[in-house]
C-alpha cells in the first residue's frame, strides 16, 4: 500500500451547507426531505442550481428501506439539476462521507468548479426490527449475518466487551457518552431525539445487546445534510465571505469479515482514514478544535477518541470522565447530539457532520451555548460504515 | 450552468484491463465474479493488491438482483483489498461509469496515485419478469412505473417510433444494429449471446414492445469488468509501457420524468456529457478511431450515432445501413458485440467498454477480424442509466 498522500492540486472549499429536521419524517418523499437540505444550502452559498455542474447523492437503503431504487435522478430532477454530472455513492452508513469524496474529487481535480454532496435516508417508512435486520446485511451478509443472525448491536457489544476486558472501560463510561450526546441534542432544533438523560436512566434502559442499554443505540432517523464544494476560482467569482477549506481527506475499509480483524477494540479503518487525513493536511490531532465522530454506539465514540488519536489507545474512557470532550474542553466532540442523539439517517449523516462543522468553523452554532471556542480553526469529521468496513475521516479549515 | 470544462490538472492513464465471462453465472457469488476482472486487471497492471489506494466499485441491483445488499467490502476483502479507500458507485445502467468517474477523480486530483474501479452485476438469480420489473424502476418509479407500468423495453420502443415518426427509420434499419452487434459477438469469447442473426430472423422473431423485438433487446446478464488507473508518476514507477490516457470525460443527468424532455428522437444528457468529453478531450467526433455505445436497445445505437456527432441528427440509419459503423467503415460502434450481444450487467458495462477499448487502442482486440484500424488512437465509451436519466462519455488516447 502506497500511503503517500499529496496534496490535491487545487483547493476546494464549502461554500454552503444546509440539513434538513431529523426524525420521522414520513410527511415527506425522499426527493422532499433531500430538497430541505438542498435549498438552505443553495441560499447559504449564494448560488442557483444552474451553478453546480455534479451532484453526489449519499444514499444507502434505496429500495430496501424507501420505494426509490435507484434515487439520485429524482434527488436531482426535484432540486432542479437536469443537466449535472450525476451518481450515487454508498459506503454503508458511511455513504454521505463517500458522496462528500467524489464531489471533493471531481472539484479537486479541475473537472468542474461547483459540486453539490447530498445525503438522504428514509429509514423509518418500515418497521423497527425489519430495519435491524436490513442494517445487519451491511457487513458480511452470506457468513455472519446469514450464519450467525449478527446485528449490529451484536457487533458493537462485542467491541464494547473487547474494551471492557482489556481497558477496564465501564458501563457508566458508556453511559457519560449518552449523557453528553443527549444533552448538547436538546439544544440542537433539528436533532431527532431532544431529551436529556441522567446516568442513572441510561444505565437502567432496557439491555439491548449487553452490555449495550436502550440509550447506547442511536435511533433509526430519517434525514437529509448537503454542503456545496467550490473551486478557488468559484469562491472569488462567488464572492463567497467565508470558504471552509477541505484541508485532509482519506479513506479507508477493514474487512467484511470480522474474525479476519486483528482485535476488536478499535477499528483499524480509523486509524488508516485519519493518518492520511493528518498527514494530508499537516497536522497532529492535538489542534483539532472540534470533531464530529460516529457514535452510532456509545462505545464507538470512545473507540473513535483513541483511533483518531484524541488520546492514547485504552484512555478513551478518561477523556469522557473528565468532560473533555464537552464544549470548553480538550476536545469537544459530537456537540450536535451525534448519531446517538441528533440522529442516524445513514447516506445523510456524514455530511449532517461537515454541516455541523461548517457552522461550527464559522462561529455559527445554532444555538450558543453549543459553539466551541475556536483557536486553530481546524474540525474533523469521521464517517464510519459497518464496523469499520469502510472510514472517511474530513479535516476542514476556516 | 457552467460549462468550462478544464483539463484535469494530473494526467491518469489506464494501465490494466479484465473482463470475466459474460452470460448465466449462477457459478459464481458477486465477490468471484468480480475477481475474474480483477486478477486479470492487476497482472495486466503489473502491479499488487497492495499498490491500490483507492476502489470505486459500480454495481446497481446490490439487495435486490442478489443477495449483498451493501457489496464494495464483499469485493473489495475478497480481492485483497481491505485498508484501501472504497465507496459503491451507483447510477443505474451507468454504474459502471459512474465507478469509473470517482477513481479517475481520485486520481486526478492527487489523492492518489494508483485506483481500481470494478463493475459487477448479478441478474439472473431471479426470473426475467421480475428483473425487467425491478429495471422499470430505474427511471421513475412513482410516476412512470407505479402509476403506468411502464418498463425499459416500453420506453425505448416509444423512443423508436418518435425516430421512425420524424426521421422515417425502420424496421430493418433496427435489425441491422442487431445483425452486426451479433456478428462483432459471435468473434468476442466473452460475449453472452455468441450466435449471429440475420436481418429476416430479427424482424420474424416475437414482438416484446413494438417496433421492438426480442433481437432488439439486449439480454439480462451476469458479468464483471476492472480496470486499474494511475497517475503519470505511477505509470513511470510501474514502467507502464503501454498505458492509455483518459483523454476527456463528461457526464450529465436528464429528468426523471420522461414528459419533462423535450423531445424522444434522442438523449440530451448523451448531447451534454459528449460536449464536454469532446472539449476536454480537445477532439471532434470525427477523429475517434472506434467507440463502444449504449446500445441496450437497437434504437439507442442509432440515437448514439446522432447524440454523439457521429452524424447529424436524423442521419444514424444511413450510417447503419451504409455499413460505416462496422471494422473498416468511418467509425465502428460496438465491435465487442455491444449491450446487444456482448451482455448487460449493467455495473459492468461501462467499465466493459473500457476494457474493450483499451484492448482495441493496444492493438489487442482478442479475435484479430474485431481489430479496427488505428489512425488518430482515440477512442470513446458512451454508457448511458436509464432512458438518459444518466449519461457519461468517456474519451481515450494511447
Amino acid at each position: 500500500m502506497i500511503f503517500e498522500v499529496v496534496k490535491c492540486v487545487k483547493k476546494v472549499a464549502i461554500i454552503g451547507a444546509g440539513c434538513s429536521k431529523f426524525g420521522e419524517r414520513n410527511d415527506v418523499t425522499v426527493a422532499e426531505l433531500a430538497f430541505e437540505a438542498f435549498k438552505p444550502a443553495v441560499e447559504d452559498a449564494g448560488i442557483t442550481p444552474k451553478d453546480i455542474e455534479f451532484v453526489a447523492v449519499g444514499t444507502a437503503g434505496a429500495g430496501a428501506w424507501y420505494e426509490e431504487n435507484l434515487p439520485a435522478v429524482i434527488v436531482s430532477e426535484y432540486c432542479g439539476l437536469s443537466g449535472a454530472g450525476l451518481m450515487r455513492c454508498e459506503a454503508a452508513c458511511a455513504s454521505g462521507s463517500a458522496a462528500f469524496a467524489s464531489a471533493y474529487w471531481a472539484v479537486a481535480s479541475g473537472q468542474v468548479d461547483v459540486a453539490l454532496a447530498i445525503g438522504v435516508e428514509k429509514m423509518r417508512q418500515i418497521d423497527t426490527l425489519t430495519m435491524v435486520e436490513f442494517i445487519g446485511r451491511a457487513g458480511c451478509y452470506l457468513w455472519e449475518f446469514h450464519n450467525f443472525g449478527l446485528t449490529f448491536p451484536g457487533y458493537y457489544a462485542m467491541h464494547a466487551t473487547a474494551h471492557m476486558a482489556k481497558y477496564g472501560t465501564t458501563e457508566e463510561d458508556l453511559a457519560l457518552v449518552a449523557v453528553k450526546n443527549h444533552k448538547y441534542a436538546s439544544m440542537n432544533p433539528i436533532a431527532h431525539l431532544r431529551n436529556r438523560v441522567t446516568v442513572e436512566e441510561a444505565l437502567s434502559s432496557p439491555v439491548i445487546a449487553w452490555p449495550l442499554k436502550l440509550y447506547d443505540c442511536c435511533p433509526i432517523t430519517d434525514g437529509a445534510a448537503a454542503v456545496i464544494l467550490a473551486s478557488e476560482e468559484a469562491v472569488k467569482k462567488f464572492k463567497v465571505e467565508d470558504p471552509i477549506w477541505v484541508a485532509g481527506l482519506g479513506s479507508a475499509c477493514g474487512t467484511a469479515n470480522l474474525s479476519k480483524r486483528k482485535d476488536y477494540v478499535g477499528l483499524e479503518s480509523t486509524v488508516i482514514a485519519a493518518q492520511q487525513a493528518y498527514k494530508m493536511a499537516s497536522i497532529t490531532p492535538n489542534i483539532v478544535d472540534v470533531a464530529c465522530v460516529h457514535d452510532c454506539f456509545t462505545i464507538a465514540e470512545i473507540m473513535a477518541y483513541e483511533d483518531l488519536g484524541f488520546c492514547k489507545k485504552g484512555e478513551g474512557p478518561k477523556l469522557i470522565r473528565e468532560g473533555q470532550t464537552e464544549v470548553g474542553g480538550k476536545i469537544p466532540v459530537n456537540v450536535d447530539g451525534g448519531l446517538k442523539a441528533k440522529g442516524h439517517p445513514i447516506g445523510a449523516t456524514g455530511i449532517a457532520m461537515l454541516y455541523e462543522l461548517t457552522k461550527q468553523l464559522r462561529g455559527e452554532a445554532v444555538e450558543r451555548s453549543r459553539q466551541v471556542p475556536l483557536k486553530n480553526y481546524i474540525a474533523l469529521a469521521h464517517n464510519v460504515g459497518g464496523t469499520g468496513h469502510y472510514c472517511y475521516v474530513t479535516i476542514l479549515k476556516r
